[in-house]
């Protein structure tokens, strides 16, 4: 075929883009959205959320000066369009590839991403910093942050907007509302955007219209339609702007978040404001895609599809369940024979599996929106009142509410169980959400049973276990598939702080836990038909640790080997070895720690990335080798 | 004196307050402030807060039952009329020492004590799940949060908020409005709350009632008048209750809280509602007690002082100034040069000494409220553009925004510098505020520079070495007094990662940092008269440690201690042990690791906690006699 040069093979810099008509911009609409999806069925990735924006993109690009302006995208994953016309359309095709572009906007990665982003709810009060700072240096730059309506119900963002409004410097807060976050959206505000609000405020204004009305003389049969009128006027006052300007922020919209044509006019007038303003922008999430337009959620992070059906490409895995949804069902399965057993996830019932739990158990399930905080001190609150949450929360956004955990949960030794997914490394979303802190964050905390399971089996009796402990317990699993371990539907509780000595051996041991200790299985008997005898002892629990059985091992094995899904720092190895130390029994090993070592790990596949740590069969293995001989 | 027996003596249990009088209810105020008075001018204590909702406490006592209600207070300072009047007056005077009673609520120091507080801006989401497990029970009693407009401005309050709206169940908030967080409250929405507000939305509405007017025919000369006074009863309408309604809340006041008879008034009628209702209450922070009521911040957590007078009692400590102070005047120091340092506090600047920098840079400072999410990003946002901010926040409260520290920091290294004052023990205000864990939490932290001073002059140059750092630094320092160290106005920035020998010796050594190494140089002292010679190391830095020096005293020394006034769980000797370990030189030593054991720390003097745990001069020496011996 002989096609002509696309529009976006053209766009240089962003510069560009202000020279294009809207005709062409349009045309280049559909160029991005072809590339995006087209890209993403590859490869997977995050569709819906950056299809919805690429005429938002467009217009933001085309009102305002990319080469001085701060845009700064709330969360990230919506910001396709936005590297494909920053310089990055020739790396897109690597796009969350290991040495390929994130998938998340970097400082790192290009000078049009100004502040690195993948956790949510952080652009309000970076882009107030960035306007703060243009005004302390008397410069003139326009600074916009672009945040979803989802994120917008996290508390950060309040507390960005409260002090945005106080300070009323110059800034532009757009407001992408597809009214939804990544599932759909929740809390009393979301009502108020969408309009549904129906206050006794605005009975109260209505009625009293009505009574002013019929104050006045000689009116007569007038007044009725007058009434009515002056209602739907009224009614009409009721946007969420209200809201936004009680915050000091002035408002416009909502407006069509598809129609370039119409934004570029309302952002070229904001601009001339000097204080801050908010644009609120309606738009389509997985718009222009049929597949994703009808089923969003699925398309929010998806895998590999058919562009022409967005039907998941046959599966080359391991066909296995995913950790997630044993984790869902074993909740379930539990919740039936438990009526104390609540769920609670963070506007993530989906990417926790705890969607069966709230079709099974609607009453006994919580959805609090992008608020981690909160889910962790109302999961304390009901605790308090006898209840056992299960607070659902992937490893690396328990991080929001790491002062609750210890300060409401912890410190008042509440039965709140947490389960974080997604602990270790994610993968392809890289250095933002990989879970490689939890042990590090978590085991300092008194009174928290801390555990992570070694296949499906032992995630369903771990989940037993913490459902039966009256106390604050934490488990944490990796993302993806486990062994195919058979998991019971009555799983058995087991013994905390005792590990269990997975395979025997003389001459080392490999002392582990968690994703690893299959790998360790698996390096040990490699060893074997090398004539190494190694062992692999699964110790389960970082907290309590099973110190018995550890100083059994450590009578028993000069050489140890520690290897941890985890950062080296305050980590596993680390917990072990101060109990050595406590306990006198350090003397005479020879002790290697292998974990995340202390660097922000990118992205990669999971085997890639454990492979370049050396925490898969193959590093241990090399290691194992050095020490026997 | 032959005085009558109080009313207070008289109340047994709380349901006694419901058979007083409003005249009897007037007594007992007086009484309960007298009391707390005589008791925080003898000890310290929250002295303002817990004035300020005398009026407050009785109305709730006399309206609700406190045997069947649910009754959360935020933060928990103001409760000490709470605590008098659920049992705890006999122990009142043991309020904030060692084995008495706590300064805040406690769930194990009281069955009227519902849930432990300290933190602030947790009583809604804690109370909504009391309220959603009360409904799942069937059963039917109330619950009742108590929260500042301070800790309203907190995102976690507002999440909370958002969530009780969208549920709908059956709750009470009381907005206890003094103007005031600790210091005066900033935020856009604090001048919402004082009807301040002037929005665009209230001159549209203005305007178009005006309009409608004037479309009426035949209202001739009236317009006018009818015009005004309908602008005046739409500016009736702009009550902060707009807010809370929008929330889904049904809002009653703003109600006088220090007129009891009004408040019970209230509280009974608002019992009849099936949803969630917030009660506006306006309130005098420190109210009748005049010194409190003219200096309300200063009297927030107040010393000893004379009642009469309101002066602060004769000091017997050692009239140095506090390594507060002296962080707050080396920061206008270090400014006056660098015109790129900016001040960033959370709602406390007194409490970090940042005050000082407030008034000679009133440009270059920002008080965020209890924000601590959005005080750290906000500052990644002004790094971003090339300043140095200086958060400056207590090591409990960091807690707050530790997923902050580590996602929009640390992740992209920028040059934003951490000040945790009241790092390690901080006394009276106990479980809830000690500082214990910020080793932990920070050390496993990528790109993080940690350390912590050991007296006044290194503190200062820490300071230094932070701004003259190209990345994210944070130091953590005592509250209290340091060793009158004479502090440059201009401190020389030191070497990152590398530590000082503070004592040669032979026989052991004793590695430590910050606050417990002039302690350390005492036991070695002591030790020296007994004809032991112990050496002392002074790290410095957690992170880097000083690797080399390290190694050099572990092929030095045979005998070593650990001393750290953190949790031993990740800290700062683990950090050590895990460099051992990689460097293999932990073998044939004999090591002690103190520090502070893996459970929550009670109230009681820095003193006394620290010669419970054993990391004071007695405690090391103790551990080295055996060790040497």
């Amino acid at each position: 075929m002989n096609e002509s040069p696309t529009i976006l093979s053209r766009i240089k810099k962003p510069a560009d883009i202000k020279l294009l008509s809207i005709d062409e911009l349009e045309v280049l609409a559909q160029e991005l959205r072809d590339t995006i999806i087209e890209e993403v069925s590859g490869h997977g990735g995050h569709l819906a959320p950056s299809l919805g924006v690429i005429e938002l993109t467009l217009a933001l690009f085309k009102s305002f000066d990319m080469e001085e302006d701060k845009l700064v995208w709330d969360v990230g994953h919506q910001a396709y369009a936005h590297k494909l016309l920053t310089g990055r359309a020739d790396r897109f095709h690597t796009l969350r590839q290991k040495d390929g572009i994130s998938g998340f906007p970097r400082i790192s990665e290009s000078p049009y991403d100004h502040f690195g982003v993948g956790h949510s709810s952080t652009s309000i009060s970076a882009a107030l910093g960035m306007a703060m700072a243009r005004d302390l240096k008397g410069e003139d730059n326009e600074v916009i942050a672009v945040i979803g309506d989802g994120s917008l119900t996290a508390g950060m963002a309040f507390e960005g907007l409260n002090q945005a409004g106080d300070l009323g410097r110059k800034m532009v807060v757009v407001l992408n509302d597809n009214e939804m976050s990544i599932s759909r959206n929740v809390g009393a505000l979301s009502q108020f955007l969408s309009r549904k609000m129906t206050t006794p405020f605005l009975q109260r204004l209505k009625s009293d219209v009505e009574g002013l009305l019929g104050t006045i003389p000689k009116i007569g049969d007038d007044l009725a339609g007058y009434a009515k009128r002056y209602g739907d006027s009224v009614k009409s006052f009721f946007t969420p702007g209200m809201l936004f300007e009680a915050f000091h922020f002035t408002y416009v919209g909502p407006i069509d978040g598809h129609n370039t044509a119409q934004m570029i006019k309302v952002f070229d007038e904001i601009k001339q404001l000097d204080k801050p303003a908010l644009v609120h922008v309606m738009t389509t999430k997985g718009k222009g895609y049929e597949p994703a337009e009808s089923d969003p959620t699925h398309f929010h992070g998806v895998g590999k599809f058919i562009p022409e059906t967005g039907l998941a490409r046959k599966f080359s895995g391991s066909g296995l369940p995913s950790y997630t949804s044993i984790f869902g069902s074993t909740l379930c399965n539990l919740a039936e024979r438990d009526e104390t057993i609540m769920a609670i996830t963070a506007a993530m019932p989906e990417g926790t599996g705890t969607e069966c739990f709230r079709k099974n158990f609607p009453e006994r399930f919580v959805d609090v929106g992008i608020c981690e905080q909160h889910a962790v001190t109302f999961a304390a609150g009901l605790a308090t009142q006898g209840y056992k949450p299960a607070v659902a929360i992937y490893s690396t956004f328990l991080q929001r509410a790491y002062d609750q955990v210890v300060h409401d949960v912890c410190l008042q030794n509440l039965n709140v169980n947490f389960f974080l997914d997604r602990g270790g490394l994610v993968g392809e979303d890289g250095a933002t959400h990989h879970g490689v802190f939890d042990f590090s964050y978590l085991r300092h905390i008194p009174n928290l049973v801390c555990m992570a399971p070694k296949d499906e089996a032992e995630l369903a009796q771990m989940m037993a276990t913490a459902f039966a402990y009256d106390g604050p317990c934490a488990m944490r699993y990796p993302r993806g598939t486990g062994v195919g371990a058979k998991v019971s539907k009555t799983p058995r509780k087991i013994a905390i702080g005792k590990g269990e000595l997975v395979r025997e051996g003389k001459d080392a041991v490999i002392i582990t836990l968690g994703s690893r200790v299959y790998p360790a299985l698996e390096a040990a008997m490699d060893l074997e038909k090398e004539g190494m005898d190694v062992a692999v002892f699964n110790t389960r629990f970082i907290k309590p640790l099973p110190k018995k059985q550890l100083l059994e091992l450590a009578a028993d094995f000069q050489k140890i080997l520690f290897v941890e899904e985890n950062a080296l720092a305050g980590g596993f190895g680390s917990a072990v070895l101060e109990m050595f130390v406590e306990e006198e029994v350090l003397n005479g090993h020879d002790i290697k720690l292998l974990g995340v070592p202390d660097e922000f790990i990118e992205h990669g596949t999971q085997t890639e990335l454990r492979a370049m740590l050396g925490i898969d069969s193959t590093g241990m293995k090399k290691v194992l080798k050095e020490m026997l001989n």
